[in-house]
């Protein structure tokens, strides 16, 4: 899985961070791009990194502001544009399809693929043999969501020389051999998987959050994250002005991270009146709560490798 | 008057030219920027240009494409969080204000400042001592309008030889004279100002126009405009095209332009299908319809100086 950020400011865009958005690629998975969040000019950005808008297959919306939404309309429109002509599903609290039919009817744009809208209603919002996506709720004045990926565990990858010592010779039964439990050769031989595989290769887990103050409420589901992206819209010293507009400053982020065993945290969702260097300052004392510990940055991308 | 040229390109945003907008500064005169159009990401072309979004006290919107609207949600916002406080006026299709209130509504966005919603329903649209705006309806499938402004003459310069004869000293009266068209002055002396000012300075005609069709029924409207802003969607070649859109040609746009005795053309909303070099020879064969006919650029700013 690769995590490209699209937009990392807060609120309003600057010439550095564009406002929220962020693509999760999973192309040699399934051959598709998930979208989180889509302020305004999300597609803009997108025209400067490799993501191909009709390879976007589902939008996870955290919340309704304005900084995390306004870019559907455009992006919508754009994805029919760029020839998009498959099944689109966006996953959104309630209002969302209300702002996205209304802004399509009144200019007239007519898409030439579905939409699917999924409410934010259950804590499993999606699976199938490879993932799982589910939802939680965080605490940011208006109905704010989390959304947590967590890959499938995968057989483990095949062993040439048991095969081998079994006198089977590598063609396309090697693939049949690892979609099956067991299976019984043409010489009646049967094959147990586990006998001639390594160790079961474990799926990664992404907690992907929304705009939120700290709440301990959320370790138990984002425990053991590979992951976690956690907005930190101010900077420690501003921890009274982060209560009052109900974000999270940098040091809070990482102390829940640890407390959630988390072994990769990005910052995001950072406020345009930092400079580099504050910000550079900042992470030194965010590193000694959680080393590691980044900023992201517009059109930075991350992958999260499965092991073997 | 300047014209900042913000967005020149149709449809959806390219790296070189983002979707419509233009704004109209009047600083000298009335410390006032007018928005013609605003389609998404307009707040971000305006970052790097010299235009304050606090400043934008009109906006006009040609019609409710797309290409045209999607910006608003998010330069409101921003106008608000840069401290904005004094009215907003809109001038737009009936639908607009309910494409507005909705996304504001949705995003729980509270402006600081009010919004004043004007519909495109009669000939003018505003009118003071300065100047005087204009509508007009094109062709373009969905309604569709363009805007002219229209500066009102004014009082030619003081002539200080003339004062000087008549024995009045440089001074606040100066500013007096010019404000009146008689005065008395304390000595008795009545001064008429055409005696002491030069000709008249006729005010500038800008006509700025939405997606259209090329229509002679405007010729009348924008007969002599100082300035003319015309769409060119497509080059001549594909005029077959421009007609299935409900677009103009740049040739198109440029025979209106000579029929209506227009003495500056500038062609607008260009498709990203188009090369630099095939507009560089595409403005060849324009010039021999209209000479000095240029292309819009985004972040072009061109001057309409009034004279004298
Ligand atoms: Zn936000
Ligand atoms: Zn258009």
């Amino acid at each position: 899985m690769e995590i490209t950020f699209i937009g990392t400011g807060s609120g309003v865009p600057s010439k550095k961070r564009n406002v929220s958005s962020l693509a999760l690629s999973m192309l040699q998975q399934r051959d598709e791009v998930w979208l989180f969040d889509c302020g305004e000019a999300t597609q803009h950005q997108i025209l400067h990194s490799k993501i191909k808008p009709r390879k976007i297959s589902k939008i996870f919306i955290t919340h309704m502001h304005g900084d995390h939404i306004f870019g559907l309309p455009g992006l919508l429109s754009s994805r029919s544009f760029q020839e998009g002509t498959t099944p689109l599903e966006i996953y959104g609290p309630p209002r969302l399809k209300e702002f996205i039919e209304l802004s399509l009817k009144v200019s007239e744009t007519h898409l030439k693929y579905p939409i699917v809208f999924k409410s934010i209603d259950s804590n499993i919002l999606f699976e199938d043999e490879h993932v799982i996506v589910k939802s939680l709720r965080l605490k940011h004045g208006v109905p704010s969501y989390g959304f947590i990926i967590e890959e499938k565990d995968s057989v483990g990858h095949l062993l040439p020389n048991k095969l081998k010592e079994l006198g089977i010779k590598p063609g396309p039964i090697y693939q049949d051999i690892k979609n099956h439990e067991k299976i019984t050769l043409p010489d009646g031989q049967t094959i147990y998987r586990e006998d001639v595989t390594g160790p079961i290769i474990k799926g990664k887990k992404v907690s992907i959050l929304g705009d939120t103050l700290p709440t301990e409420e959320i370790i138990e589901s984002i425990y053991d994250s590979d992951l976690l992206i956690h907005e930190a819209t101010f900077t420690d010293e501003d921890r009274a002005l982060a209560k009052d507009y109900n974000h999270s400053t940098s040091i809070q982020a990482a102390e829940l991270a640890k407390k959630a065993n988390v072994k990769q945290l990005i910052l995001n969702h950072v406020s345009s009146r930092y400079q580099d260097h504050d910000l550079e300052k900042e992470l030194d004392k965010v590193n000694d709560v959680l080393p590691n510990t980044i900023y992201a940055k517009d059109l930075y991308t991350y992958t999260v490798q499965k092991e073997g």
